[in-house]
């Protein structure tokens, strides 16, 4: 039994390099999971941006256009919208949890191999981590993008209907005018 | 296939705890791996101070009674297992840090299993801390005794030696009176 006699000859550093060794797999594997799920989270969160910003966009370019029934029914749909934005939102927010923990992990684990002389693991898990954060950021990149998007077309909203509210007072007032001599 | 469509079912959520299950088992085996190197190499440190101060204590016992090449060969084999001590406690020093960072690895991967819903990963991972930590806290114990041994045998072999020392002077003053008159 060769194999047995030269596992027991092992010495405490080289059983602690492929100890560390199996760490930095495993945070390795966590880091790849949390950065698929987050990015997957983030792309669905921009995507359901995009779908509000066109509801919005409807809504405002028609809002003189339709009549009540038709209105409030948009506006439902928006309400809902905007719902789904926040959820998808907050989901981000749990897997980011997650992730920070994961880069944390292979962070600390990579420390760990380097300094129990796991050379390759520490690179390779240095390496992870940066294809995991470039991945993260290039989404993330998106996302920032819509947010401001999203903020300029409710400004814009804001003030087509401060407009359309004071034309519409305005119209009153010329039918007011009438009356009121 | 029934397995494929599963696993293809599978959330995010899942994954990831499925994925940060992997770490706590692997951080559970590093721990192990340098809480083992860690206590063995402890106890060699204490072995390795037993043995040197059986060692001065025997010469002290005998400092008088021995002729200088005796002396000296003795005193060889001190040098040489305080040297021994003195590794000993490097080796120490070493497998300390691996240890601490397998017990930061393990809080870390226990706190992302309990925030990625794997509760019994995390407990997992604690209990194997409490174990790791009471294993080394038990030799760390028998090490300090020692030392608190080693340095009161210092300070009496110091005073021996003193004692020996000013006898000697003493013994030759006497022999060097007749000669001062």
């Amino acid at each position: 039994v060769p194999f047995s006699q030269q596992a027991e000859g092992l010495s405490h550093e080289a059983l602690l390099r492929r100890a560390v060794s199996l760490v930095t797999d495993s945070t390795n594997t966590f880091l790849s999971q949390t950065t698929l799920a987050l990015v997957d989270s983030i792309t669905q969160y921009v995507q359901a941006m995009h779908t509000l910003m066109a509801l919005q966009q409807r809504y405002v370019t028609s809002v003189g256009k339709m009549n009540p029934a038709e209105e409030d029914s948009v506006w439902q749909v928006i309400i809902r919208q905007r719902q789904e934005v926040k959820d998808r939102r907050d989901e981000c927010k749990r897997f980011e949890s997650n992730w920070m923990s994961a880069i944390n992990l292979s962070e600390l684990a990579a420390e760990a191999a380097y300094n129990a002389g796991a050379d390759h693991a520490s690179v390779m898990a240095r390496t992870n981590l940066q294809v995991a954060q470039a991945q993260v950021e290039q989404v993330r990149q998106l996302s920032l993008e819509a947010e401001g998007k999203l903020a300029d077309t409710k400004a814009e909203e804001m003030q087509r209907m401060a407009q359309f509210a004071s034309r519409a007072v305005e119209e009153e007032e010329e039918d007011d005018v009438p009356e009121a001599y």
